[in-house]
């Protein structure tokens, strides 16, 4: 059966001081749409049953999702009891997933993305899956450029060779975030996609990869399966997750692993990495100001303000990010 | 008998949103030295006997006053029942000081204005009460400029004939604000004096002169004088100035009268009449920025932040003023 996990360990700190320690860029409203969230869960509607969506995160901010969306199943819950990346997050929601269902097929995707052509999205995911849904495969999902970008890592396709459908390429190799000129030399060759961290595969076929890639955690990952349903469950997957060490799926797995496909996504996508992005996507005014509260401006321009309660009054400024918010964590941002 | 009227008639609007319509500037700590109310008053200690001190305001202006000098006594409010400007403002204190007084001598001073060199400020205002206190001459304070401010009005020293003290002339000139070139051409002649609004007279030189030159104000205030300590004072007084027309004590006594003395000002003064004034005058750090309150910065230059309550993070910008305050009064500034 066809599941999704959502991702959604990431701690608030790109966004301060909208995002917080404990309400993190996936728990807030950050260009006025709702909840990325809530979006994210929104967007599976039509392609995974919603019993079959799952959430990987920590204790507390399961707290708060449940109190977003109060419907979701607490068992859909898959509580991370410490961070350790992205890798040991999916081993654990695979575990899991094989559990309840030795023949799932999962689809991973980040909670704080945006992507509003949805049927594109839904036509690539489907895609993905049945490629995985009777082999070993790995698929990646890419997004195709359209401009140099620096701040993310691309994958290159092997396009000399066989797809596995229209829109399905081997993988060649998988690049780190680029400088500006590689970046360039990416977009021009067009064998080049951004690396979206979303991925799609049989739960088996990943827990067999991370056995033979990361075999501590493979081992780990045995021992929480032992347990799981027991009343030892949580107290083994803490003591796991407490000595095990942190690595990402995409140094961990995917760029070791034999045989992945990529996606050549074609839908409209967005990870919100930046206040920059987040301005690009708000609605602007003659002079580029994105606005959202009470706010008021005057000679002002390329001006991004995120107000609340009070009233935010601008004038003679350009290029800035204006926030306010309640000052409800007292926590710094992280440097 | 020596007398000091301060002149506490300001709305705020310079200085929104840390000046409100109901807390003007001199009723807020712009420099994080105390109310410029309270520092004007306190300036006067060793000059004038504080019995003598008399505000004049608004009603609601004289109930904050209260609160922040509760040893104020209420006899020494005169209330101006709406705005005038500063002739009807004062000729309405040189009625009451005269009534109680008809040999008084008021000192005028601006109840905004910040000055730092005491001594020197007490040795000027003493000089003026020497030339006017048996005399019908008017003096001004002019203060000895620093650079081509283009932000006041200028007077002009009579250097040619005989001084009236060591550091008193006769005014030539009184010359509006002026522009840049003519702004330098006043500091480099040596003969022109910021026009400071700080003047001294006898109470009955200057209800003599409002009397020749504003005959409309000469009859109010003769009916006001007749109506002081009976019942009807407050009704007559607010007829009255409802009735007047409001007009500057430059404009309309100052420029035409006869025989004005100016003393030159040596002490450090400033308006305070801009943000600007307000950065310039607190403490900076090595990149030139002033802040107060629960402020961080980060790659800030030359900015200036004022916190209330709530944490300011600023990073990576430059040449911003910052104000954060309670938004208590719901008024937009004045454009």
């Amino acid at each position: 059966m066809l599941h999704a996990v959502i991702m959604a360990g990431g701690v608030g700190a790109r966004f301060w001081p909208l995002s917080r320690r404990h309400r993190p860029k996936q728990l807030i409203d950050l260009t006025g749409e709702g909840t990325m969230i809530e979006q994210t869960m929104s967007r599976l509607d039509g392609l995974v049953d919603s019993e079959n969506v799952w959430i990987v995160t920590n204790a507390d901010q399961a707290a708060q999702i449940k109190k977003l969306v109060p419907q979701f199943r607490d068992d859909r819950f898959i509580i991370e009891p410490v961070g350790r990346n992205t890798a040991p997050a999916i081993g654990l929601a695979a575990v899991h997933l094989h559990k309840s269902d030795p023949d799932a097929v999962m689809i991973v995707l980040p909670a704080d993305h945006r992507i509003t052509n949805i049927p594109q999205f839904h036509f690539c995911l489907t895609s993905a899956v049945e490629v995985v849904h009777d082999s070993e495969l790995l698929a990646t999902i890419g997004i195709q450029p359209t401009r140099p970008e620096t701040g993310y890592g691309y994958i290159q396709m092997d396009t000399s060779g066989i797809r596995l459908r229209d829109n399905v390429y081997p993988v060649r190799t998988f690049a780190e975030k680029p400088n500006l000129a590689t970046a360039r030399l990416f977009l021009e060759s067009g064998e080049f996609l951004w690396n979206s961290g979303m991925f799609v595969w049989r739960a088996d076929s990943i827990l067999k990869l991370i056995r033979d890639l990361l075999p501590l955690w493979g081992v780990a990952f045995e021992e929480i399966d032992g347990a799981i349903g027991t009343p030892q469950e949580q107290n083994v997957t803490r003591r796991v997750f407490e000595s095990g060490k942190g690595i990402s799926i995409d140094y961990g797995v995917m760029e070791k692993a034999p045989r992945v496909a990529v996606v050549r996504g074609t839908f409209d996508w967005n990870d919100v990495g930046s206040w920059d992005e987040v301005w690009r996507l708000m609605p602007h005014d003659d002079h580029g100001n994105a606005i959202r509260g009470n706010v008021t401006l005057a000679n002002t321009h390329n001006t991004c303000v995120l107000g609340n309660k009070k009233l935010i009054a601008v004038t003679g400024v350009s290029n800035l990010i204006i926030v306010e918010t309640e000052d409800d964590d007292h926590d710094l941002p992280a440097r």
